[in-house]
């Protein structure tokens, strides 16, 4: 990250990401940790003058992660009073030889705007940017405490991930593009927190008519492969 | 609107409400109209550096339009560029008496958070704030051009509401409490913009088990009267 002036960027003005990955039956999310505090944070960042927030969000997780041509969706805009806590992001900056000083812009308060994002978490490569010093995938179930109100915004987009879940076929940006149906309802399954019945769970994606059925896959047991399925291009 | 200092307002973060009501088959809107500019625009305000963002949107909605108590929900924050147009502002403030000098926080560039209700369209009393003229319903689909982006505002307002229409319940903030079946699909059919098929609609309502079923609705002429529901409280 360059350097923060507030000649470059709009103050009181923040987001934070929420991203998501699944790998063995396990939804996950982003963290980064400051290691000099002992602190875990979500990947986020601020909005230049010149740019609109679209490009300062996906210009900013790549920044912060590594992670390239993410989609991401805006899910709630976060403005309590409880966020505002100066003397946390002084701590931050000050931990990884950034120190600023207490009238600085970043000590201010500020709105958050919150995305989530749903990727293929084999497929990732990731890279921590200078002031923090780990990025890494923590259960959701497992997760550290987070500093300001970084819980809250992870349950908010949470919610709306269950909320959407049909709709938006989110089950399938963390599958392979073929996948068995005991795959999907394992997505399903770490999503909404809780076990599905297996014959009403495929009686109802298949009433949806959201799915294409291909090819049986091999398993060397012929009479007990599963079909394989795909999302229908809309 | 007492005038409106930096000291006091967070700059670069405003609201937008768009206000949804129902009468006589038409979905309409809240709009407030500049006379002197011939301008129309969504109402909307500012965040007080003491206040949360949900404090001064339901404070800046009574201010502007003198509804009370309405519940407003968060739908999605716009931070484009082309929505920066200090020329626009500073003409409304000076059309209505209220000079600002060329550096005045708010010819500056804003994000602005929008937010949308849903009003029982006859049990309002409405009043305009000092800057602007008037304030009235505009049916959905005869709406004039409005400053800014807030045509783009007014139009994902209205997907949100499509997308949340059954979810939400949507259709019972619109109507009395208790209803007939032709009056809800009337309410579907105005926010949807499409006539729907009355069996249809009708099967569909009845088997997400979300109303109740009441005495008919006393005509005059009882073998056709219609049977009155209200929506299930959950």
């Amino acid at each position: 990250m360059t350097f923060l002036s507030t000649l470059d960027y709009l103050p009181h003005i923040a987001f934070d990401s929420v991203v998501f990955g699944f790998s063995k039956g396990k939804l996950k999310i982003l963290l980064m940790e400051y290691h000099a505090t002992g602190w875990f944070a979500l990947p986020g960042g601020f909005v230049k003058r010149n740019e609109t927030l679209e490009e300062a969000v996906k210009k900013g997780l790549f920044e912060r992660t590594g992670l390239h041509d993410v989609y991401l969706d805006q899910f709630h805009t976060f403005g309590s009073l409880e966020r505002f806590k100066p003397e946390v992001m002084k701590r931050i900056f000050e931990a990884s030889n950034h120190p600023i000083d207490s009238d600085h812009w970043l000590l201010d308060r500020f709105l958050s705007i919150g995305y989530y994002a749903l990727i293929d978490h084999e497929k990732v490569t990731l890279q921590p940017d200078a002031i923090s010093d780990s990025i890494a995938w923590y259960d959701i179930d497992q997760l550290p405490s987070l500093i300001l109100d970084h819980d809250k915004i992870v349950q908010k987009a949470l919610q709306t991930l269950r909320e959407n879940l049909d709709r938006k076929l989110i089950g399938g940006n963390l599958l392979p593009d073929r996948f068995t149906m005991n795959e999907l309802q394992a997505v399903y399954e770490a999503i909404l927190g809780e076990k599905l019945r297996r014959t009403s769970f495929q009686r109802k994606m298949l009433s949806m008519d959201i799915l294409e059925r291909h090819e049986k896959l091999f398993t060397g047991k012929s009479h007990k492969a599963p079909y394989l399925y795909s999302f229908k291009t809309q």
